[in-house]
Formats: C-alpha cells, sequence, structure tokens
C-alpha cells in the first residue's frame, strides 16, 4: 500500500455530464468557501438516533434553527431528510444548497444485516430543487444485494436528472464485525472503494481506525499511522471526491486535527453535524470560524 | 432535554401546497369546534381488533351508527377503511370529513415483526371525497425497510393529489419492546420524529409512559412527569402538529386529563374512539359535550 | 311543449358516487347560502375577454381582490384557470369552494367554429383541492367532434377521482349563428340537453331568447314567453341541475328578475360575474345581498 | 355480544355504483328463486382438494355436468376457475350467472401461513361474460400482508368494470390454530368483518362453532348457541351480505337445519357444494328442491 | 384603465413551491444584481431569425462566446436552445443559471397561424442543470387550441419538476393583425394576462404600442402614453412578474429609456439580446455595465 496523497481531481475531470456539473460546481463555488472545498451540514440524526442526539442542545431539534444554522455557517449544503425539506426548506430555498437524502431507518431494530430503505426519489430532489442526492449504502451487510440493486437505479436516475450523488458508504453486518468491525481500515477503505466501483460522484466515509485489525483480510494486518490511512482510502476511490464524517461528538482540537487529516489526504472536505449543532447557536458559529480557516488553506 | 412548550404552528406555516392547505382548513375550521383544534373520530377497531370492540355497545358494531355519530357530535372527521367508506359514507357525504385509513391488519398473526399492508389508495380517497388520509406505520419492527418504502409512495401520491397525510407512528415488535416497550417515552418520541422525518404531515401518537425505562437508551433514563413527556414528543415532531391517541377506554375524568395535557403540550387535539363509542348513544354525545368544552380552550 | 315547472331533484337523486355527491354537498350546503341553492362567482374573463372587462373597476383585475369578494360575498365558489388559481388560491384555500375551469380561449382568433382548449386537467383539479370542475362545450361547433371526445375524457376523469363536472354548454359557430343564433330557444335548449346526454352533473347555460326565432327548426318557431323558455331549459336538461349565467352587465332589477326567472324555473342557481365584480367593491356587495334575499326563498 | 338479528338491506342501500348493482339484481332476481335470496353452486374443489371429492359421485368430474346442473337447479350462480370457465361456461353462458373464482390452490403445500394465489382477474371474468368474481382472504395467516395488498387490487379492478366482489373469508393459519381454531366464532366473527372492512360486496364464510372458545379473546369465552352465532357474524358484517358454506357433505335434514339458521340470522342465502353434487344427478335436484322450499319462505 | 403602478410581489408571494422557489431565488439573488431584479441573455435568435442576426458581430455566432458574455456580463441568466445546451453550456456549467428554452421555429414559414413546436421538455432541462425553462405561447393564433393544450403540458412538468416557467406571450397570426397587430396595446394586455391565467411563473412581453389602435377592441381604442402602457400590461399580469423584450437594436439611449420604463412599471427586469451582442465584445460590456447601473436603482 503506497502512501502519496492523490491530487484532487478538479469537478471538469469527474467525467460528470452537464447537470451534475452545474449543480457540483454551484455546491463547490457559489456556496460555502467558494473554493472547491466542501462543508456540509447532516442533520438526518433525528431519524438515524431518534431524538437524543437533541438533548445536549433542545433548540437542534428544530430543523428550522438547523437551516437557518446551515445559511449563517456558510455550509455548502445541509443534509436532511425528505419530510424535514418539504416543511423546512421553503424559508431558505436557493441561500444554502439541499443534499437531500433519500433512504435512511431508525437505530431500533437490530443491525445484524441492515439495509436503509428508500425514504424519497430522485425525482422528490429535484421538485424541491435539491442541488444533490444522498444514498447510503451498508458494504458488507447480508442484505447488500438488495441494497446495491436499489442503489443502481437511484445511480441511473441521478443520472438521468442530472443530480451528482453522494454515497454514505458504510460498512455494517455481522461479517464486517467479525472482520475488523466498521471502522477498520479494511472495511473503511473497501467500502470507499465499492462506492466508487458502482457510480458515486462524492463517497462519505468515517475516519479509519488503522489500529482495528483483529480478523480482518491479512493484506491490512501491517498498521499505517492515522494520516497514512485516510490517505489510503481517498486513494482507493479513485477519482471520486470524499467527504470524512465526524460522528459523534469530540473535542475541538480532536476534531480540527481530523479535518486537516482529511484535507492533507487530499479530501473534497468534511460533513460534521453533532460536532456542530450539539453546542449552543454561538459556540456551533465560532467552531465553523476555526474550521472555514483551516478548510481556506486546502483550496481545489 | 428542555421542557418548553411549543407554540402550535399555523396551518400556513406548514409548507402545504393548496390542495393540502384547503383540505386541511375544512377540516380545522369548517366542522368540529372550528377554532383549529382538532377532534377525530377513528372507527377502524373493527379490522384491528375484531368485533370484540362492539361488545359493550352493540349499535357500535353498525358504521352507519358511527359515521352519524360523527356528525352528531361534531367530530373534525371519521378514520375508516375504505370498504367501510364505500357503503356508509355516502349518506353523510359532505357533512363530516372522511379521513380514508389506507393501511390496516387483524390482530391474529403474531406482532414481532408487524407491518401493516396497503388496503387503499390515495387516489380511492380522492375518488371518495376523502379529505385526508391515514396511515400506520410501524416504527421499529423488524419490517420497517418495506413498511418505509411503502410509505414513500402514499407519501407522494398524497402530496400528488394534494390530501393531508395522517401518520399513526406506533413504535412496534421485537426490538422495541427490549427497548423500554411500545409506550416508553423513548419509543414514542422516536417513533413522532421518524414520522416528521419522513414526511408526515399530521402525526398520531399514543401518549408515553415516561416510567417505561427498562432497557430505553440511556439518554431517556432520567424520568420525566406526565406533562413534560408529552410536550418533549410534541416538540420532536416539529412543524408536524401531533394528535394524541385515546387508546382503551378509561374513566372520564382520566381520559379529559389526558386531553388537556395533550393540549397543555401544543398538540393539535385528539383522536378518541373506544372511549367515545363504547358506551351507549346519549352518553357518547355527553362525554363528547365536555371533551369539546375542554378543547374549545385551545384555538388554534 | 310543455311549460311545468320541474321539481328540482335533491342531491342524493342525480345518481352521483360517493366523491361527487360529497363536494356537491359541501358545495351546496357548507358554503353560500347552505340552502341548496347555488351562487357561483366566474372569473374566466380575463382570458376570455382580456383585461378590457376590468376597466370599470380597475380592482377586479386583481385576482386576489376577486377571490376575497368570494369569500366575502359568501358565494359558492369562485370558478378560475389554473394559473389564477396556482397562484391566488392558496389564500383563501378551503374558504370558499375552488372550481376549477379546465378549458378556455381568447377571443382573438375567429369563433366560426371554436373548440376551447384543455388548459388544466381533472389531476390539477384534486391537487388544487377544488370540489368541482369547469368545461366549456361548444354545441354545433364545426369542431363540436373533437370538443366531444376531449369531453369523453374529462368526464371520464371526473368520475375516476369523484369531482362533480359543470358543463359551459354554450351553442357556437356558424350553423349556429344560421339557425337562430347563440341565444335562441333552439340552440340554448339543446346545449342543455346536449350536456346532459354527454354526462354533465351540473350545466351552465345562458338565457335563452325565444324571440330569436329566424333560422330555428320550426318546432320552436313559436314564441314563447321569457319563463316559459326558461322552464323549458331546465327540464331538458333531465336530473342535470342548471346553473343561468349572467352575461354582459345588466341593470339590477333586470338581472334580479332573470335570477327569479331562474329559481321560477327549477334551477340550481345562478353564476354571475361581470353584474358583481364590475362595479366598486362596496356595490358587488351590496349586489350579492340583495341576490342572496332572493335566493334564499327558493331552497332546494 | 347482542343478539338481535339484523334486517337484510335492500341491494339498493349496499352502496354500489351502477354496474354493480345491475349485475346483482341480474343475480338476485332474474335468477334462481327471483326473490333476493341466493342459493349458488360452487365448484372449485377441484383444485382445492384434488379429484377426490369426485369419488362420490364420477359424474361430478365433469364441469359440463356441474354448470348443467346449476342451470337445472335454478342456481343463482356458479362459481368455478378460470380454466373451467375458458372450456365449459360457454355451452351455457347467459343462462346461469357466472362467479369467476380469482385465486385459488392446492391443498398439498402445509397451510401455517396460507396465502391464494391469483389465478385470473378481474378483465378476464368481464371478458368472460362473469357477473361477480371471488376472491378468498385468509384472515389472520402470516401472509395476510401479501394477502390483502392483491386483494386490494382486485377489489379496485371490480369497482373498475363494475363487477359485484364475493369474499371467501376463511381464518387460516398458525395463529388463528392457537386462537380457537379456524371454525370459532372469535375467528369467523373476525373474518366477516375483515372482510366488510376491506370492501367486499358479498362475505362468505363458513358456519362458526361456538363451543369452539379454547385460546380465543377472553371476550369470546362465553358460549352462545348456534343460531346466536351465526346471527353475531351476520350482524358483523354490517351491510355486506352474508353467504354461509356448507363445507364436507352432512345429512340432508342437518345441512337444511343449517340453511334455515342462515336465513333466520338475515343472511343473503347459502353456497352449498359438495352437499348438492356428492349424490348422484336426480338426488342432487331433489335435495335442492328441497332447499328452495326453505329459502322462498325467506324474500329479501 | 387605472394607471396606478403595482407594487413587485416578493418571491415567496408568488404561490411557488420549494423547487421552483430555490431557482428563482437562486436566478435572482445569486446571480446579477443579486438584488431580485433580473437581466437575461437571449440567444435563440439563430433558430427563429437565422444566422442574419449574427452577422453584425460575427463573432455572436459562436455559442459559446455568447454563454461567456452571460458570465462576464453578470447576467441572471442565458436562455438558449437545446443542442446549445448541450455542447456549450458545460464549460461554464453553474456559473450562470440556464433558461432552457423548450419551443421553438424558424421565421421560413408563413406566420399567419403559428405554433412553435416543442424542441425539448423540461425533463432535458433537468438534466442539463437549468434553473428555468422558456415556452413561447402565440396568444390569438388559429393554432391556439394546440399551443395552449401543449403548454398545459409543459406547465404540468414544470410543476413536477419545480423549475420555473417563464412564457415569452406574444400575440401573432393573422386575427392578431387584423386587431391592432402584434404590438398593440390591446394585443400585448391580453397576451400578459393569457399567460397569467394559464399559468405562467414569470412572462416575457414586448413593449406594447399604445399608439396601434386600428382594428383594436373599442376599449383600447383611447391612447395612453408610452408608461402607462407598460404599467397596464404589468398590472394585467396580476402577481406574474414580467419581462420586457428588447426586439431589434435600438439606439443606446433609447433602449435604457425603454429598460427605465419597464422598471418604473414594476416589471421584474428585461431580457435584451440583439442589443447585447450585436456590437463588439467590450462595446457589449460597457452597454450592459450601463444597465446595471440603471437596474441596480430597482432592487425587489
Amino acid at each position: 500500500m503506497g502512501n502519496a496523497t492523490v491530487r484532487r481531481a478538479p469537478i471538469g475531470e469527474l467525467g460528470l455530464g452537464t447537470g451534475k456539473k452545474a449543480r457540483l460546481h454551484r455546491i463547490l463555488y457559489k456556496h460555502g468557501l467558494g473554493n472547491g472545498t466542501a462543508m456540509f451540514l447532516p442533520y438526518d440524526q433525528g431519524l438515524e438516533h431518534g431524538p437524543r442526539d437533541f438533548f445536549d442542545n433542545p433548540a437542534s431539534g428544530d430543523p428550522a434553527y438547523i437551516v437557518k444554522l446551515a445559511v449563517e455557517g456558510g455550509f455548502n449544503g445541509v443534509a436532511i431528510q425528505v419530510g424535514t425539506a418539504e416543511k423546512f426548506f421553503w424559508d431558505y430555498a436557493g441561500e444554502v444548497p439541499l443534499l437531500l437524502k433519500l433512504n435512511g431507518r431508525t437505530e431500533i431494530p437490530p443491525a445484524d444485516a441492515p439495509r436503509s430503505p428508500l425514504n424519497a426519489s430522485v425525482e422528490d430532489a429535484v421538485r424541491l430543487g435539491a442541488d444533490a442526492v444522498g444514498y447510503t449504502l451498508y458494504v458488507g451487510s447480508a442484505q447488500q444485494e438488495a441494497d446495491f440493486e436499489a442503489f443502481a437505479q437511484v445511480r441511473r436516475d441521478a443520472h438521468r436528472f442530472g443530480l451528482p450523488l453522494v454515497v454514505w458508504s458504510y460498512p455494517r453486518g455481522t461479517s464486517v464485525d467479525a472482520k475488523g468491525g466498521k471502522n477498520s481500515l479494511y472495511a473503511v477503505d473497501y467500502a470507499a472503494r465499492t462506492a466508487a466501483e458502482l457510480g458515486a460522484d462524492v463517497v462519505k466515509v468515517n475516519f479509519p481506525d488503522p489500529k482495528a485489525t483483529e480478523g480482518v483480510h491479512k493484506t491490512y494486518a501491517g498498521q499505517l499511522g492515522d494520516q497514512d490511512a485516510v490517505s489510503a482510502v481517498v486513494r482507493s476511490a479513485a477519482r471520486t471526491p470524499v467527504l470524512l464524517s465526524g460522528g459523534e461528538k469530540g473535542g475541538d482540537e480532536e476534531v480540527l486535527d481530523k479535518a486537516r487529516m482529511a484535507m492533507e489526504a487530499g479530501a473534497l472536505g468534511v460533513i460534521f453535524g453533532r460536532n456542530i449543532w450539539q453546542r449552543d447557536h454561538d459556540e456551533s458559529l465560532r467552531f465553523v470560524a476555526r474550521l472555514r480557516e483551516l478548510l481556506e488553506k486546502y483550496p481545489a
């Protein structure tokens, strides 16, 4: 496994048709930092984890608060489910790009063999004026057959309508647990590649943990450093730009370090949710300001 | 978890298109109390529980009796299955809004992993002159994937035809049982949010039991009072108005207390069935009068 | 030709399915006089005649003014084109029934062989929350073949979705001109019957002029009085309720006389536009009050 | 549980559209006794049980024999599968109403969770000149979700084409077995109601056995007499007319007693197969004559 | 005819769904002047008039030159046919909004009864990343029936996909010629209203010539001044924002005067093509600068 950081491909080299290019250009250059580096605000935790994610900052339970925060913070887009989009995007429509998350599930049923059902279609996204769609792919799940097939239809629809397709590529299920776990480099690297192979325009992954090697394929047994692990993942995604997720709320410095690592690896940017809005409003904007300062150093 | 009661959003702020607004306005302001607060009469228990629910008041087994009761009691709508609507709504068509319940099941098969099959379509509802449609979502069921996908199609059809979509959002299945049970605040709160995220226009939930904490996510372990629990659920539904169900027949004062709690929490209103019609005709109307007197104190 | 006035059939005897009955009941008993007699406000003259119809009362050029007037005047419905409905009905959605006019034309091209093209579908009407749809049928036009065929599809769609279908049944074209003209009893009587034969739920006609007999079929050569002429038309429509149009603005007494004649003939009511809104706001409401006073004497 | 016998609703009060009314009127008043009481001849046992049912009277294995018997016996209709209809109805087409049974299964696979697959469509029935269609609903089966959804489509098609829909509403599956069994009053009562709620025009049930109370819902634990049990079922079906099945061949007096019980309960009539044709031709007609004599005493 | 200038409605009051609002906001506030006032660059003259329009500035025959000019000049959008969009928009996709013109014709066949055929669909526009679609409606043409019907489908598709629909509303045909001509106030006023009644989101008209009164409806015989004529047209379009076309190239001051007149009348802005690009590159930008300076004085 080499360790050269990949050069980030300009969007003109991603093989995108006119509509996808128009929308991705708009996301990356007409919003956010405007320099081709992305900072998205995800907000589908109310579905994925339930209202408990809002307890630290009760205001965050109100989608209007979050969409406004995405505008105030100058994000490149806000990722929400269809019900939230129907009721809360109108007020700010056109002010911040909408990344409509097409599938999603609750955490209640067991996650041995998860599949994330489609709650909305690409056509819903077009109708709502979204600039991109998102799809969660559970790589390695026993249900990956149905998942891949549903994804294939979404990819075709996204192609037909010219919307960039962002894939939440997440290793999941009992087989993943047995082979290093969902955060192992083996799993995350494989997930990034899988999304690229299947037609993602952008892939969103969690930070890999190169120390999780128990049960992984022997080729992944040698441990890499954290930076090299992220770089490997970005490289595996080939021409598919990579977004790194923040996951649970961590310390500010730790989160900024992760963002720096992502950018050093050649990622497209970050998609941080709980680290942004699980604190009060002014604290959120202060942290966003620090994040922007960092990302500005990594123009496309 | 905060405890401020949310202000009930006026229907002009719910992000509804013209047809949905026309029909919801008609339901809330041209029927019932006419003050924006809702009182629905549900009558699909013959399917959900079987004829046994009619034994206390045999007259209640006749749908004609119930639809007439909905007119006499001045309800904002009567919620029935398609077969009942086909045969019994014509007589009173236009006198009380029809909320066509689109799915439903019998209680006979096991409820480990339930899914409520579609017995009617949104187009059936349009044809029958319904002003709204209802869908039961079993949040947390192992079948939630198929459920969410069926719901997504119903949501799209309801949007296409401009009918408000009322979601019976019910936690169900073995995973729910293991995580606090179907009445735990964790489950009810999550169900309300799920319906909102997926695109309900109105969400119907059961009263949460904040004392049911065994197995719930740790963030829900601290007990709230009953009122705070209902308020939390209404808040989690964000801009989606909430209806509280009555469930099994209880004492009059207890039921009225629950209605008061719902309204104090900022709910849209109540949907009480067995508490209304499991008593003789005149007793039903007397209880409805008391309920109306209470609800009149909570205009939109 | 007999002259007995027909008894107006109650809506339960019109052979309507549940949806049509629900919506017609709502129009006739939950709005307007609430006594089963109808008073509609038509406002598609901006398309049919152009803005010139608004010159006498410039405020009337604003659809918002008219929809509000329909609410203030307590009309049973307002008849508008789809563009007007899309932009102006939302504000009052649910407060006054919408009768979506599905076809319409400008007066610019010659009217030798007119056909009124479809500008909206029954599904558009459902989506907008309309309670009825309107269709202009040019009886006797050389294009009546295409017209009847388009109408047949509208009728089927109105049946499928349960919306009452109001037919503007207007004799038109050079053959009509040669056989007594568009206002002859021969032509109006034939038009009323044609709409009934082809499946109208309600038919809207102009007042027949029994003195226009030049060129009419010999059976119509004997002149009837005005009242008998209107009665004949209502009778020819059989079980299809009849609305009488006002046409150009006339003197108040003359218009009220016409309304009285319509009601004496057993009509469902009137649909007056220019006679209402081609005067200033307060004058409009004063005239509406006189009209209501008259119509109240003719409950269903 | 009350015990008043319900009045049988005349077909003009069943909420039927024109086509359904035309066909049901023809079945009930132009065939059979001609008095509104029904006597159907079912003949799908060759599929449901196999040829073994024909061993007592080998002639009965020939569909031509049965269709002729339906004509000779003056039945209100003959219920057969599509293949039988294709080959044998032509000869007597128009002489006896055809009730095309749309679904059906063999008894070979286990019946733990049965579903009866669709072997024909409502459109097939129209093409064959059928006056009604039949559908078997296995209430309580673990497959009831797929069953209800298939039924909903059949209901819509039957509505679209105007054919009365007769539902064989049969409790089945392991959950039913555990809750009193398929003949318990709990199960049969629930099945009748389920068919009514879901949109049957006529429901066909087996005679309930009020002594089967082991495992039933507690509200059904108190035993009723046989007559009261049948009456309860007819009442639970509300406005949906009920046909009682004969099941296996029994003694003549016993069968006639059951028919009398059905009619006393307010049923629409009976649908007896094996009790008719599992004996030789002349014996069949003699028994039919006794049955007619009885049914004549119960005009609509 | 009144003469009060109408207040320009903010886009939040135009009755637009989320997608249309998102895209119109983006066009009006994220591009061009960014103040809600619009300046579009139309470039379909190569189809409508042929290459002769490019002779004054041969560079203008190259679509790449024009799309770049739209970016350089800071236009709110460029209006082109589908072939041009397919080949030339990719390079600047996302930098300037695309207004895909869906229909168009050559000037070669006679224009007695013109209809502009559909060369692209709304779905083509979505795929290409367009932010709006354009449709030419020939009001008053003998083919207006087919035209209105094609338009109705485009309107429905634009609604379904959430794209604003800009209507080039042009009076045309022999009847128009006989009634004052295509530039008469009667014709332009009627055309603006027609587009509004039929569902345009934005209407584009030519400047009316109030002196063209020969043959116009008598109500238009009294002459208005130029400013009053433009104001009347904007008012007739009611809540539909109006764009004024420049038509043939005129003197700079004359064109700027027209733009001022449009803005004084409450128009949304201008759509000038030949006046922009029928001169060399730097002259174009200098004229655009003067135009921007003017439009900046009329924020929404």
